[in-house]
């Protein structure tokens, strides 16, 4: 095949075929196809897209590239959730334990921290003793045995993805739908998942900022769902500011036992229940949302939620005490808070920068070898809408650097913007994605 | 500088910055932005365009990225002329005699045949004992001298267009008028010309097939001697059938001398006069086109041209007796009709398959290495528009291998479509354009 005509085709709009997809995706994977010549057909994407067809293929495709995770040993349909991340966003630690206990089987394969935002791995880790690296077979017993395990991806999962997408850091290609969706999607499949609910986070936080590129990715990703015969379920809810209060490996895996154990709630819970009663949708276990969020609201009242994390965290060879005892996760040294320099009401939040924020703290990595943490992060103590007063706290640090305080309290200040007016609240779910079409919120 | 905000700035319809092309053009000359950047770019570039300015600096960049031909010791501005490419093109051969006859300087830096189309250069060598292997003090001491030379490439010009044209060749980036313009301006700078005039080609043996790409790549160029302070004009003419009846290196000298004589005119002639008229407005020896042609006119009736010719051969070691007598030039040992298939009206020609049966007879090469055999090509016995009778020739091939004729006269009459109805011809000169604007014909 000739990619000069493949890349032309693609340039002057037309839809690539099955097999032109196949050589594009093995060509990235196998270094046949030069960077140079898979950069000038990412950019041509960018402008061109790919319609749901080529897109599922491409997904197909990369997901083929490397190993697949088989999972077919394990009864019923094994569910997953993925988030296009976010900051305070640890919804898989509230939502994996409850749909667990409602009977569905998460065999998860996550990932860490990436940029301003927070990884799943990142956060078991900061659990004393908790692994996220098992051999293949102890995660499917473990899924087995107690119906949960999140760990990491240890074999080559899409390697055609992880050459293309390393070739479109560099190339200013990132920001593409069709690229974005079949990245997420075959990553999802390579690990195994037979159903998959996504939330698209829209806002100051997310990687998609508008509404309606955000609807349009979770559109993308639904679409290869159908296409590929896979269930895929998706929501755009709002990252407009931190979803947890809580930002941070241990403060979230807190946040998340907070929540689990009904001592806490707020977006994080109505979010996690949102997502988690669509993966019991998607599973089969739940006869529509409305069903499912109320299986999950029952795993919560009933305390089953948070006696499967406990399971989880122990067969992962964790301190599972912490479920009953905070205090058992590692902590910070100082605490301190950011005072509000002004009166009036939280109108925005620039939530990447807050990310960034603690990613300089400790909490994330600016280096793959940088070292995380776990006990440092910050807790928001004004949410948007809400009046503050002059010296009242907006968020408190929790540090082991106390060096590091006055810098990041002055950075905190400027990504909270106080006004005089209260402004509208953003909603929380913008929208709810499936096969059948959009439902806007 | 970060490429990769460079590129993002492109690809969201931004113009880029002076420092920013510069970046991009000493990268691809140096190697020092990776060629799958330099692909990213020049597709985004294909899809968003580039403005005058921004054409003008890329222009520029490459310009200075090599060697630059110092022409300045020659009285007067030395006038250079450029072509597209086309089948059976000599304006060259005509028109630089011509208008050196007229006091125009032309020290002209001509290339070899590309694909399809034909170059001076090999035409030139098929005169026995002609050089076009000067060194500059001869080449330009000639043009001192007798006002002309052609000679090819000794320096390094232009290494960054030489870098970008072939990563275009690769990416699917060729079509594109601002890197097309830029390409070609850069060249014609670097080889010293401080007037240019531009022939782009239209039609099925041209690389624009469309009249209003043709007429944008005239403009883009013409925009860019506006910026640069070099006087540029354009003309649109038509490639819809070889401009000579001759197409082969020696069989388009002949028709350039029997054109010369006066033995020969048509549609070559009328483009040889339009494209010199304006060079001599470019250099300023002649008040306006008309005047500019008038001067050419006079030239060619006095044999003026024609002795200025000799005069170019004799002092690049050629054998100038050929101006008198053709027959010194190679000829093919046979030649062959091609006849009509059937009566009508000759009402298209694939000119493009009609260039590459010369190719294939081996007027041109098809690697690199290849040796041309001067004597070889064809000459078309009818032109658009024409009635033919069946049986009656529509060309002759001049062979030194007879077997190729049956394949090579079933493909000329494929490329030769004869209609019941006599089509409506299509001009010769389609736009004139300059600074002042867009003249259609």
């Amino acid at each position: 095949m000739n990619m000069v005509d493949v890349i032309l085709k693609k340039k002057e709009g037309g839809a690539l075929s099955t097999e032109e997809i196949r050589a594009f995706a093995r060509g990235a994977a196998d270094g046949s196809v030069p960077d140079y010549q898979l950069a000038a057909l990412l950019m041509a994407i960018c402008f061109r897209g790919m319609d749901a067809r080529e897109t599922t293929d491409l997904t197909m495709e990369m997901m083929r590239s490397g190993s697949v995770v088989d999972l077919s040993s394990i009864d019923g349909v094994c569910v997953d959730k993925h988030s296009t991340g976010g900051v305070g966003d640890t919804t898989t630690l509230v939502l994996v334990p409850l749909a667990a206990a409602c009977g569905a089987k998460v065999a998860k394969i996550s990932g860490r921290g990436l940029g301003h935002t927070g990884g799943t791995l990142d956060k078991l880790e900061s659990i004393p003793g908790c692994s996220v690296e098992e051999s293949e077979e102890a995660f499917i017993r473990q899924v087995k045995e107690i119906g949960c395990a999140v760990i990491g991806q240890s074999r080559d999962l899409c390697p055609a993805d992880k050459a293309l997408y390393a070739l479109r850091d560099v190339t200013g290609t990132v920001g593409c739908v069709p690229l974005i969706a079949s990245s997420i999607v075959s990553k999802k499949l390579a690990s195994g998942a037979g159903a998959i609910v996504l939330d698209v986070k829209t806002g100051s936080g997310a990687l998609m900022r508008t509404l309606e590129e955000s609807i349009a990715l979770a559109r993308a990703m639904v679409d290869i769902g159908a296409q590929a015969g896979r269930p895929i379920l998706a929501l755009v809810t709002g990252m407009d500011q931190p979803l947890g209060t809580h930002v941070g490996n241990a403060l979230e895996v807190k946040e998340a036992i907070d929540i689990l154990a009904g001592r806490a709630g707020g977006d994080l819970l109505t979010v996690s229940l949102e997502l988690g009663g669509r993966m019991l949708v998607a599973a089969g276990l739940a006869r529509d949302v409305a069903d499912g969020k109320a299986r999950m609201t029952a795993a919560l009242e009933s305390g089953a939620g948070l006696r499967k994390l406990a399971e989880m965290i122990a067969a992962q060879g964790g301190d599972a005490r912490v479920c009953e005892d905070v205090s058992r996760l590692p902590q910070a040294k100082h605490l301190i808070d950011v005072p509000a320099p002004q009166s009036g009401y939280v109108s925005a939040m620039d939530t990447t920068a807050i990310g960034y924020i603690a990613q300089d703290m400790g909490a994330g990595r600016k280096r793959k070898t940088d070292v995380i943490d776990p006990a440092v992060g910050l807790v928001m103590r004004a949410r948007l809408g809400e009046r503050v007063e002059a010296g009242q706290p907006l968020c408190t640090l929790h540090l082991n650097d106390a060096s590091q305080a006055e810098a990041l309290a002055a950075r905190m200040r400027s990504a909270v913007t106080i006004a005089k007016e209260r402004a509208a609240l953003p909603p929380l779910v913008y929208a709810a994605v499936s096969p059948e079409g959009v439902e806007r919120a």
